[in-house]
């Protein structure tokens, strides 16, 4: 028996020039698309003909993109996720995940130039849009987001048992990838305006807060979230602690006055929770 | 409102020589842990005093495996998850995930070395044990098992709409990197034997079915799992679609007599589901 | 016999918070250390007597760095170099390698954080110092340097055979992850602001230039460094040519007004030269 | 002035399958190509008269793999240089890389199965054709070959200087992600079964080295390959120390007997060196 079964196309990717004169606007994008409907007897008889092609799910997102230029990541999701579901009677569910990659313009003697462009960071701005019938859910988020903080967090107080080694630390470095997804109160928003909000309170919290923990920065950043941005009505974080470990110098014959530190890939601690209103 | 939260320490690593006279035996694992329970004080107030650090689960992992040689990674998973649940009364539901990294022997006048070895593939085998009390609940599984079949497969008769421009195709390469997760009827089990038992299942299933679509060929797979292995209750396969596009020769005055491909690494079809008894 | 032979240590990683009060600065580092020289007994005989382990290698880093804060990367290479220079007569050449990620402040009502970071992009900055007896060679570099420009980029008039199929384009986008390293005529420089003002000519020489080719701004870009900073002798670039193909939208019924492109991975051009003055 | 330049297409895919009956061939490549020769104009003037586009490079893979199926990487490297050079007056020098993804054969009830297939390891082999006028040499080689050795590795007795901290180690683990590069004597061999001996070499000398240090082992890799096949000229090794670190389970009240090691990525020792007669 099939007890839950989705089928899509991910990895669709999109870049769009929008030309006015001079100056050009850039955008680029990943999309993913998952279908979930009555789509059983394709897999088990075989039988396709209610299917629609992952590849014709890839060429509507350049037809539409190509008819409505991208402007608001969260907009154009919802745009496909709209088309969908009105010619596919089959569909029950559709999900749209969108992740923007971020490009600045190059400065040419200070001025920015019109038609060239460098790519910023490893951070990418999500959205995520879901349909059913024709009620739509709208999220957004950002994804590594790289951020280490070097003073203001400390980890001490904890439970020991026979197998704990960790000293108290006082003053330690936190950094972590930030991903953060959240959920929109209404479908009609100005997306990208309330999107740099929710990336500044996030980032404001982080930078201000005095740590005890990942877990004690990570709920102070949520909440800053819901505390600022009245539009969401729930964020997700998770946080990878990429723990900078204080080189022991005194082997060496030298003193480590908290200033030398090896990053650590593995393993990590890793933070997670969803605060609500 | 903190509606969902978890730590743990992920990207553990173990590597376990096993030395029984010149034949030695070698384990390669990375271990994530997970605990859920009532740590929100660490949260909201930073109250620590309660929690176990993420390093303390980190020693647990080599304090165990010295005392306890890991055998089968479900029952060192179980041995983990119990330890835990024992000695943390705030813990409510603990998950450990277990990817074991293959090594073979290697080879020395067609005679197995006893301390030399080669490492197999990408594909690792994975285990999962979710504790809450003193249930337990076991599973395994199998992720990045790259397959491929150059016949009797075949994607035709699927719905058409105006953006759909691929033509039916009656043989085609179908090619996955299979992900598939199981879980078993009771906690008591050769572990490995049924583990090998199911991964057969998988690989023939595979290499004899008829294939119509990805969907059907993953539906099969599935079944084929239920059907040879009673130990197992439910199987979630999720099977991306490794396109490989004949190359048109025509523009070069020749002719590709379903010969020469070009394999492609986006976008991507996913296929996925869960098959149940 | 034995021909040529190096070895070392790679992929050390080092952090390092500088406080001044309020405000801390953040670097943060991957060296890497290479060793030629006379050790050719280890190799043919397991004589280790001479051989400093990559292990001390490792160490020293972290003991130059505590002892001589990194201001420039250049610098703190050829000190490194100088080290082992002098207490180990059987090395020969040795060439340090040292890659910069960079990070900025994070912003707090539009004001710098002194001790909150963010990573920058994927782009790195380079140096590389090789001392031989006495004699040191300094360059530097930029990596993985994502680049695009939407206009002012042809590629016609090329040669044709049986095998082309490849149409002229007159206004093309142009893409590139740009590596680039130079070498200066003196160990005496101010690195960091040089380092600037090179990164500055191939920016605004990829920005301005009417390119009919990778080839030709490849070039264009190389001759800008040279005009424009006195200190470099000569300066390689290698620009993999990241396509971005435009899609075609008539087999959708729509017109593709050169504004929808697919960003591919691969296959991809890869243009490398040297410019020497 | 232009001092050195390079043009070529790299990550060209190629999946080919001979069919023969109900037994399939599968064969996986990437293959890269580097023209160096008098398109000095090209990058200075922008001149694109003489340059064969790098899209007709990737055109011309497919046309000889169709026209002639390949069964050697080395001999189909060979034809795709010969090509290039016969219609190209202004090339000088090509290099053709290629590397083959290996697959094995799925097998069902203990029968290879003739068309499905699974992907092997992440090593592979690869070739490379350098041709020049009417000469051509042609070498071979393996990457990412992960193998490991539990016991006969020491390292002990090496340099100490004030910064070193590292112990003797009489018995350690000893990995590697082995590249190898060789060049063959000849162009007309029997390069499958040649290098299927020279693979054989390294991974016995390995297995059965007692080895004082990486070097040592290296060294004596390279020996057996020069002593057991004739036809190699030279072989280059290039052998990243994966370090496997005991876990210190003394903090832990528990004793490590050789048996609990944590695998590190980084930092690593790197030792390479090239082996000729």
């Amino acid at each position: 028996m099939l007890a839950e079964a989705a089928y899509g196309k991910s990895s669709v990717r999109l870049v769009q020039v929008s030309r006015h004169g001079d100056r050009h606007d850039l955008k680029d994008f990943t999309v993913a698309i998952r279908f979930e409907g009555e789509y059983d007897q394709s897999y088990t008889d075989g039988d396709n003909s209610g299917v629609l092609p992952t590849d014709t799910m890839k060429n509507t997102v350049y037809a539409l993109a190509a008819r409505h230029p991208v402007e608001e990541p969260e907009a154009f999701g919802r745009l496909l996720a709209e088309h969908f579901l009105e010619r596919n009677p089959r569909l029950r569910r559709v999900r749209i995940d969108l992740t923007e990659h971020q490009w600045g313009r190059i400065a040419v003697k200070a001025r920015e130039h019109g038609q060239a462009f460098v790519r910023h960071g490893t951070e990418s701005r999500t959205a995520t849009v879901q349909g059913k019938g024709d009620q739509f859910t709208i999220g957004a988020g950002v994804s590594d987001l790289v951020i280490l903080k070097s003073s203001h967090s400390a980890f001490t107080g904890f439970l020991r048992d026979e197998y704990t080694t960790l000293p108290d630390v006082a003053d330690r470095i936190l950094a972590t990838a930030l991903t953060a997804t959240w959920r929109y109160r209404t479908v009609d928003l100005d997306f990208n305006l309330t999107w740099r909000a929710v990336r500044d309170a996030l980032l404001e919290a982080f930078a201000e807060h005095d740590s005890r923990s990942v877990q004690h920065t990570l709920h102070d950043m949520g909440r800053a979230v819901l505390d600022n941005v009245e539009a969401v009505t729930a964020v997700r974080l998770v946080m990878p602690n990429k723990h900078h470990l204080p080189v022991d110098l005194s082997r060496l014959g030298l003193e480590n006055r908290n200033e030398i530190f090896v990053p650590t890939e593995e393993p990590y601690g890793l933070i997670e929770a969803t605060i609500v209103r």
